[in-house]
C-alpha cells in the first residue's frame, strides 16, 4: 500500500487561471440533513464553499434552510422532497455527494436511488454516512455511469462489505469493493485512511486522535466535493482532499485536544493556498 | 478604456464630518432573497451595513428574517409581499438595489416593476442579479428618472444586451447601454471589471481568480449601495465601490486560496479607514 | 455643562467582590424588537450582557428567539404578547429597559404603559426610541415612581420636548425635562453627547462619526441597562455608561471607518476590566 | 476539605490514543432547553462538544433546533416531547445531563423521571438547574443505579437539603448527601465550588467574580459531562471538570470584566491540549 506524499497537495491545488470565472470551479450538490441531523449538512456545505467549489447547493429539508443560510450565506438551497427540483439539481451538478445526516427514512432512500438512477459519465457521485448505510440495507446496486467515491469509517464499510473490522484487510477490502463496483473508489476512514481504486490501494499517516469526534466525516465529504467540483476527477484530486483534511487536523491538533470540524473548515482557505503558492 | 487609479479610493472615501450622524449617510433598500436563495440577502445587506451605509433595510421573504437578524441585527427588514411596506420602502430610501437571489418568480417581476415605476430623480437604482434576468426575459424599460446602475456578469451582460461574450466588445458594448438606457452606468463583471457610461469607459486591473466563487456579485452590489448612500452618487463613487471590492480581494487571495464574499465584507470598515486616513 | 472625566470609569467599574454571585450583578429586563426590527433587541440586550449584568432577560416577539439565542445563548427570553408574563418579569427585575426595535404598534403602546404602570421605587425604567415616540405621540405621562431615564437622540427629543433641533438648548432642554418629569434624567444622543437631571448638566467630549450608524443607540440602552443593573442606579453610573460607549467606539474608529455596534458590544468586557484594574 | 490541585488537570487529560475513534470518547445526551431557556441547551452542549465528547445528542424542544444547528453543528438534536426516540436516547447514552434551561413544567418533570427510571449501572446522570429543582419539589427519590451527580448552586441546594445558604457546612452538607443519595456526587457551586462524595469533600480554589453571570452554570454541566463522556466516571474527572472551568474562566478573567460563558467554551480545546502536553 502506498503512502500518499504531501506533494500531492500541491500537484492538485494548482494556482487558478485569472481568467476564470465561478462556473470553473464545479457545481456542487450536497443532499444531507434531516430533522434531528442538521448539523451535517452545515459542515459538508460549509467545507465545500471553503474549499473553494464555484457554486454550491444543499438539497435539505426546509427547516434547515435559516441554519445554512446564516451560516453558509455563499450556498443556495433546494427542497428535496421536491422530486422536479431536486432532478433538476442532480442533472446540473457535476459533483453531486450524498448522504451525511440523511438519516435512513424512506425519503432518504428515495434520495439515494434518484442520485443513482439519474447520474451519468462525467459526472461525480461521493456517497456518504447514511447513504452508504441504505445502500447496504437496501441491496441497492451502484448502477450509474458517474464516477464514484465511497466513504465509509470501519463500521459503515462492515456494514456495506460484510466484513467485521479485523478482517477489512487490504487484500479482503479489494475483493469487496470488486464486488460492489469494480470501477468506484473506496475511501476508508481509520487512523491513517486508505483509498483503494481497482488494483491500487494508498493511505495517509496523517490524521490523529482528536479528530475522533461527530461530524469529520460530514466534512471530508465536503471538502472531497469542492475538490473534485475544481481540480477535477482524478485519483490525485481524491489523495489530496483526504491528506488536507488530515494535515490541518494535525496542525490544529498540536495546539487544541479535541479538533472541531468547523476548525479545520475555516482553515481551508488559507492551508489550500500555502499549499499552491508552493508551485511559485 | 481609462484605468482606474487607486486614488480613486482615498478622493472618495473622505473622513466624515465629526457633526454628522445616521441620516447622513443613506438610507439603502436591498430588495433580494428568496426561499431558495436567502444568504445573496445576507451577503448584499450585510457589505451595505459594513461599507457605512446609515440605514439599511432588506426587503426579502419573511422567512429570512431571522438569518437575517442573526448575522446583521443593524439591519432592519420588511417582508417584500406586502406592497404597501413595499412602496413606502422604495419611496424613502435614497439607494435602492434589487436582484441578489431574487429569482424570476412572479413576485420578483413585480417588485422590480415597482421599483422602476417609484423611483425619481436623486434616487439611485441598482440592478443586479436577478434583476437584470427579469429586465432581459421580460423586456422592461428602464424608464425611472432615477440614476440607474446594472451591474451584470458577462452572462448575464449577454441575456440582457444579446452580445455573446466574445462580441462584449468595447465598442458594442457602448452601443447597446445606450438602447438600453443611454443614462444608466454598465458595470461589467469580469476578469478586470469594466465600468461603461455615456462615451466614457473604464476599467479596474484588480480582482483575482480566488474571488470566482458563489456571492461575490451580491456584495459587490451592497458596497455599491452602501457606498451611494453615503458618498452620493457620482462616477468617482462607483468606481471606489467597484475597486474596493477587488482590492480587498487582493490583499486576502495573498493567504486565501478561495476569496469567500463574507471575509471580504468583514474587512470594508478597517480597509476604509485605511484609505480615509491617507488624506490626513 | 460640565466635561464628564474618563475618570468615572474607573471610579464606577469597581473590581467585584469575589465573593458574589449573579444575583448581586442585576436583573435586566430589555423589552424590544418587532417583526421588522429583530436586530434591535439582539443589540440591545447582547449589549447588557457582555456589559456584565448578572441576569438578561429579553421580552420580544416570539419570532425572534432563534436569533437571540442563537446570538446570545447567555439571555432567557419571554413573549412580550403574554401579560401575566410580562407582568411577572416586570414585577421581578430591578432594570427595566424598554423601546429598542418596538415600532409603534398597538402592542408597543400597551407595553410602555405596562412598565410605567407596574414599576416602583429602586427599580430604573429606561426608554429609548420607540418607547419616545409612543410617549409623544399617545401624551402618555411619566407616573411611575421608579427611576426614570430618557435616552432621545435629537429627533426623539424634538418630539417628546416640541422643541425643534436649534432650539435644544441647555436652559430649554432643562425647562422640557422639568415639565416632562422633574426627576427623569434625559440622555440626549448627538455629537458629543449631554445629560439632564435636575438642575445638573454634563457632557461627554467622546464619540465619533464611524459611530452614525443603525443600531448604535440600541446598543448604549443595553449597556445603560447592564451598568445600573449592577453598578445601582447613580449619575456616575449612567455617566460611565454613557462614556464607555464612546470611548470604545473611539478605539474602534481609529482603525475603522465604520464602527459597528457589534464589535462594540464585544469589546466591552476587556474596556471595563481596563478600567477596573485601574483601581488596583 | 481537600484543596484540588492543578495536577488533577494533567492527570485525567492524557493523551489520547492515536488509533481510537469517536465512539471512545463518549455518548452525551443533554436534556435542555425550552421555549424561554434556549440559551441553555445551546451552552450545556456546546460545552460537551469543545470538551471532546465524541457524540453529542440535544434533546430538546424542536423550536430550538435551529440555534442549534447554527451554533453547534457538530450535535445532533431529537424532540423531547417524543417519548419513544427520548427512551432510545436514554438508553443509547453513557452520559446523560439533564436540567439546564428545562424549567419545571409537566413535560420537564416527566423528562427527569424518565431519565431516573430508565438509567442503570455504567451510566452516568448529571442533574443540574430546573431538573434539582423538579426533584426537590415533587420529592422525586433518586433511584437508579447510574452514577450520580448533582451540581446545585447554594440556592438549588437550600431547595434541595432544606439548609439555608449560612447552614450550608460541611458537615451538614455531608448528611444531607447521605440523606439524598449516600452513593451521588454533589457539586456545590460556589466561591471556591466544594465537591463531597461519601465521606469525603474537596474544594478548587479558582474562579472569580467575573463568572457570576446567566449561563455559567450550563456550562459546567456540559464540561462535566464532555469529561465524564470521554475519561471516564471518576472522582478525578469530575475534579477536573471542575476545575478546568474555573482555571479558564480565570485566564480569561484576567483581561474581561465579565466572563461570558461562550468564551470559556470556545478555550476548552486548548486548554486541555496544554495540561495534555505536561504529559509529554
Amino acid at each position: 500500500m502506498e503512502k500518499i506524499s504531501k506533494n500531492i497537495l500541491n500537484q492538485v491545488i494548482l494556482p487558478r487561471n485569472p481568467e476564470s470565472y465561478k462556473g470553473n470551479y464545479g457545481k456542487v450538490l450536497i443532499i444531507a440533513g434531516s430533522t434531528h441531523f442538521g448539523g451535517a449538512a452545515i459542515l459538508a456545505s460549509s467545507a465545500a464553499v471553503h474549499s473553494g467549489a464555484g457554486l454550491v447547493t444543499v438539497a435539505t429539508t426546509p427547516e434547515k434552510f435559516t441554519a445554512i443560510n446564516t451560516r453558509i450565506p455563499e450556498a443556495m438551497t433546494i427542497d428535496y422532497h421536491n422530486k422536479k427540483e431536486l432532478l433538476t439539481a442532480i442533472l446540473n451538478n457535476n459533483v453531486i455527494a450524498i448522504g451525511p445526516g440523511l438519516g435512513t427514512s424512506s425519503v432518504a432512500i428515495g434520495l439515494v436511488k434518484a442520485v443513482l438512477n439519474n447520474t451519468k459519465t462525467d459526472q461525480t457521485v461521493i456517497l456518504d454516512a447514511s447513504a452508504l448505510t441504505i445502500i447496504a440495507e437496501e441491496k441497492i446496486p451502484l448502477q450509474t455511469t458517474a464516477h464514484i467515491i465511497l466513504t465509509p469509517h470501519q463500521g459503515e464499510w462492515r456494514r456495506l462489505s460484510q466484513l467485521e473490522i479485523p478482517e477489512q484487510t487490504e487484500l479482503n477490502n479489494f475483493e469487496k469493493l470488486q464486488d460492489i463496483n469494480p470501477e468506484a473508489v473506496l475511501i476508508l476512514k481509520k487512523h491513517n485512511s486508505e483509498i483503494y481504486f481497482q488494483d491500487m490501494s494508498f493511505k495517509i499517516t496523517a490524521g490523529n486522535a482528536g479528530m475522533a469526534t461527530g461530524g469529520m466525516g460530514d466534512t471530508l465529504t465536503g471538502i472531497m466535493a469542492g475538490f473534485i467540483g475544481q481540480f477535477g476527477y482524478s485519483l490525485a484530486t481524491i489523495q489530496a482532499a483526504l491528506l488536507i483534511h488530515s494535515v490541518i487536523g494535525d496542525k490544529l491538533f498540536e495546539k487544541e485536544y479535541v479538533v472541531l470540524p468547523s476548525k479545520i473548515i475555516e482553515k481551508l482557505p488559507k492551508y489550500m493556498q500555502k499549499f499552491s503558492l508552493l508551485n511559485k
